[in-house]
């Protein structure tokens, strides 16, 4: 089955230590739907301005995105953010942020995306996630994702989309943030009550936790000795859960634990690589590679 | 299979936001025997002074703990620490310490300890550590602990101590003042140059990696929705898997990732109370029925 993504498509200059890599393509929908693309058809919903490189637009096309929902503002500028991660890689700064044709965008789903069945709410204002599930058809299942800007800025927005949602992405910063809870279980517990019936908490290079109405799933991260750019990895990972769940057949709660692990692994690529550059080098094959590895990893 | 457990046997005082606990049962020799306990028959290398309590030798005894090799300095004073937990039992101070009569104690070990198969070598001053080697004739197996204060105080004896031991235990933290390495991976790797066949890193509520010449396994945490006192949990996991280890027959590698889920479910237990408290009430029963539950929340 398809899935539909939304979220911000931007251009990204990034800068670490060792490189400074201008326009990038960047923005939670084109990693998330790269991700999602190497398991299901993906239609992309996002707005870009005249400066975006046709060069992107074909880049999408490569992994067979529709771009029905792309729209275009010719006299307009792409969101564009810039920012710096210092020697560890570990804290990120934003440098500049432009919002560009982002700013004022109010989304319309062309008509064959109304009835998309899984559809991710990549990170992006609520109202604007907001207006997708209005202008949805019966889906079958919605992840959300967020950031901390959106629960410092628009908490009772957010507030009301956790009860639209099926499933409800964060990391732990923004659960503590958002329930005053210092222990995950503990958090996710209050989440529940705000609504969602899935919760998935990131928690980067220790993995991911999952809790439903059976409980929990502790989800390893894959082993990787290196990070070249961590931008990204966040939306490849529900990019890659929310393809692998629109792809996968029979009980739910087990498909939704095998997504987490596709999503970690579609994850794991583009941390090594700046942009999307090293998802795309992806291939289902080599994912499928690493979900064996991280089987034979976390056995006992 | 026995074991011999070798570390502090001390009085700890600890202090949470919530209460205060006068002279528990504490070190990491107690914590780390009675882990073991619930697995294999265990031998205690201690040194305590004439102000230990009569109820905590028989807690060891209740655990059916050998303590043939708990020497008693009448005169002396045990090893006394004092300390406190913040908020939100993340960050630990240390109050006071007194060392009493575990400074100039050089460990003897009473003859049927020499040929005991699996060795604890606990957290204490590696010197203390390399004495018991030193008596020990033909171990199957030994593992270390150890704490940032011997990095800064002994390395060159730590150092020399990775060479003479089979697994090497210690936290992130400590995995990065040794190795200067952010990622764990990277760490490990640096590591096992240094002499350890297999290292295992513990990372508290995120669980534990171990590396070996097969490579990694990453292992889950028990979640916990509270922790009463933490103090020791790192010496209950490595007590729990060496008595695990101790217990099995069969491939080495496979038994170490059952041992450290076995360790992970003691440790657990101790996070529960203060002191060995919660530890003591568990049963081998109560551990396998967690054991179970990660089984569980780890299948994908």
């Amino acid at each position: 089955m398809s899935v539909l993504v939304v979220g911000t498509t931007a251009l990204d200059s990034i800068k670490t230590p060792k490189a400074e890599n201008p326009r990038l393509l960047g923005g939670s929908a084109s990693h998330a739907a790269v991700a999602a693309s190497f398991f299901a058809p993906t239609k992309l919903l996002g707005v870009v301005g005249g400066d975006f490189p046709a060069k992107y637009l074909k880049l999408y096309q490569k992994h067979g995105i529709c771009l029905k929902g792309l729209e275009h503002v010719r006299d307009g500028q792409t969101f564009h953010w810039s920012g710096e991660y210092e020697v560890n890689m570990n804290n990120r700064r934003t440098l500049n942020t432009v919002l560009g044709v982002i700013e004022h965008w109010s989304p319309k789903l062309p008509g064959d995306y109304e009835t998309t069945p899984y559809v991710l709410l990549a990170n992006i204002a609520p109202p604007i996630q907001h207006a997708v599930i209005d202008q949805l058809e019966r889906p079958k299942f919605i992840i959300a994702d967020t950031m901390d800007l959106w629960m410092n800025i628009m908490l009772p927005e957010l507030l009301r989309l956790l009860k639209r949602v099926d499933a409800f992405v964060l990391n732990e910063s923004e659960a503590h943030q958002l329930t005053k809870e210092d222990n995950v279980f503990a958090a996710m517990k209050k989440i529940h009550k705000l609504g969602p019936k899935y919760i998935i908490i990131k928690k980067g290079s220790h993995g991911a936790v999952l809790s439903g109405p059976n409980g929990f799933f502790i989800a390893p991260a894959y082993p990787l000795r290196k990070v070249v750019d961590p931008t990204g990895a966040g939306d490849s990972f529900v990019g890659g859960m929310i393809g692998y769940l629109a792809s996968a057949k029979g009980d739910l709660e087990k498909n939704l634990r095998r997504a987490i692990i596709h999503g970690t692994v579609t994850a794991s690529f583009c941390c090594e690589g700046f942009g999307v550059v090293a998802t795309t080098r992806a291939t289902r094959q080599s994912i499928d590679l690493r979900v064996k590895e991280l089987e034979a990893l976390a056995r006992f």
